[in-house]
């Protein structure tokens, strides 16, 4: 009898890698092999989500709001069958009064019933077509995959009711500089998860004001991934889904609120070729 | 008999205030005493129309897209009636290849069948709810009255396609720091016409990179109001339909391009109050 064979490296479907994600099998949700839309999520006391759904309508680019819950609803049955948005995404973190106060591997007890639910577009969805074009980003390459590098920047996010003093936060990836048009180009369809690059160059990164940061690789969020001045390298940056979560803590606002970790987002079921198309399901 | 009556000192509907516009008699859009929704012009060749609906989409507090004509149509029936945008704002802007080359009071030959206008949501809008609720901007006090102050940020804009290097431009009101709560209450709701303000207070002034200017009075555009310190006032500043001027601009693209002069705007049909119902018509 031949021996079975080994296991596959990654769940198969989104349904399947949620489930591992709600088992505790599985803890990333970078460079998936399925490509379907991944969402940020933010959690929040229900008085807040009037205000939430303005600042996410203010700035689009870094804050795509793809779908709220009703209160108490720990559901998004349109993006994703059979999921718990409270258990299915690999790590969340918990903040009291706008203090990071727990990380979790599921928040069944904290999600209440006055609390409401943000799915946010993540430019995780957009990897796998720049891969597919010759492109891939340099953290999906790592073995193990990294963690996209995050930053936060000095652009100010347009304020909306409670939140104010929130930032711009941006993901980055190093490509040729001569490949940076076509970069732009790719990622510039897929307008609900960031679309195309806010900046890039060394020039970009000083106009967010965060060429320092970058230079030396002192990343706020997920782990650097050096840039290669010598092939020609250069910064290119996208708006992240980090920003509300960020915008939310800037605020101060009480009670208990709920996020996930950066780079362990909720898999949807949509593919991310449907979500440009004539009909998008989102 | 007794002598007439003095004539009114503005058009009494917007209609009329347009054929006042067409016919050189009327030459300002500040505190019009019919409140009506009043809009940026920007009118621009064909193949950069996707591009710049692109712009206005990743960018809605400066640049709230109301209205875009088809190819070559001077109207916007559903925001005017009989209104000809070529010739209904009191001044236009028209550039070259970038440059600024005239001043006109029509644009009735450089709007070509190849041309799209865009209609731009704008803060005179709301300048009435402002007046009503108690607090008039200054500029609107002044005999005779002047055009709002408007400056450049150091704030990048998202940049769509061909519009790159563009910065948020905002417009300044003065009022006591113990009102701007409710001023940015007031003019929340009026999410199409920039909606609450970007920044306030010297901090803000600072976190647009403008500090020195405001402190200063140096206007980008617009006219010089002043701010009393010794009665409490800041800056309150709000996201300006000039952003896509300058957008354009900076981008250094081809061909005519046409433009309102700031402070001269396309009055609507449209009741400011309407706008934000239930069922906008916008």
């Amino acid at each position: 009898m031949p021996p079975p064979p080994p296991p596959p490296s990654q769940p198969q479907t989104p349904h399947d890698l949620r489930l591992a994600c709600r088992n505790g099998t599985h803890t990333t949700t970078t460079s998936l092999s399925s490509p379907t839309v991944q969402c940020n999520l933010l959690v929040l006391p229900s008085r807040y989500a009037p205000s939430f759904t303005q600042l996410c309508a203010r700035n689009p680019v870094s804050c795509p709001l793809l779908y709220s819950t009703f209160p108490g609803s720990k559901t998004a049955p349109p993006l994703a069958v059979g999921a718990n948005l409270a258990t299915d995404l690999p790590r969340y973190n918990v903040y009291r009064d706008g203090k990071l106060v727990a990380e979790r591997a599921e928040v069944e007890e904290e999600w209440t019933a006055d609390h409401v639910g943000f799915l946010i577009g993540c430019s995780y969805s957009f990897e796998w077509a720049l891969s597919a074009a010759g492109f891939p980003p340099k953290h999906t390459l790592c073995v193990p995959v990294k963690c996209v590098p995050m930053f936060r920047t000095a652009v100010p996010l347009a304020p909306a009711g409670e939140f104010t003093g929130g930032c711009l936060v941006v993901s980055m990836r190093a490509y040729r500089e001569r490949d940076v048009a076509e970069v732009r180009r790719i990622t510039r369809a897929f307008r609900r998860q960031h679309g195309e690059p806010v900046a890039w160059g060394w020039a970009g990164a000083r106009m967010l004001g965060i060429e320092e940061k970058v230079r030396k690789g002192l990343v706020d969020f997920g782990e650097w991934v050096g840039i290669d001045g010598e092939v020609g390298e250069v910064p290119v940056f996208w708006g992240c889904g980090v920003t509300p979560q960020v915008a939310v803590m800037e605020s101060g606002i009480q009670g208990v609120v709920i996020s996930h970790v950066p780079g362990c987002m909720f898999v949807t079921d949509v593919p991310v070729e449907e979500e440009e198309g004539p009909n998008p399901k989102l």
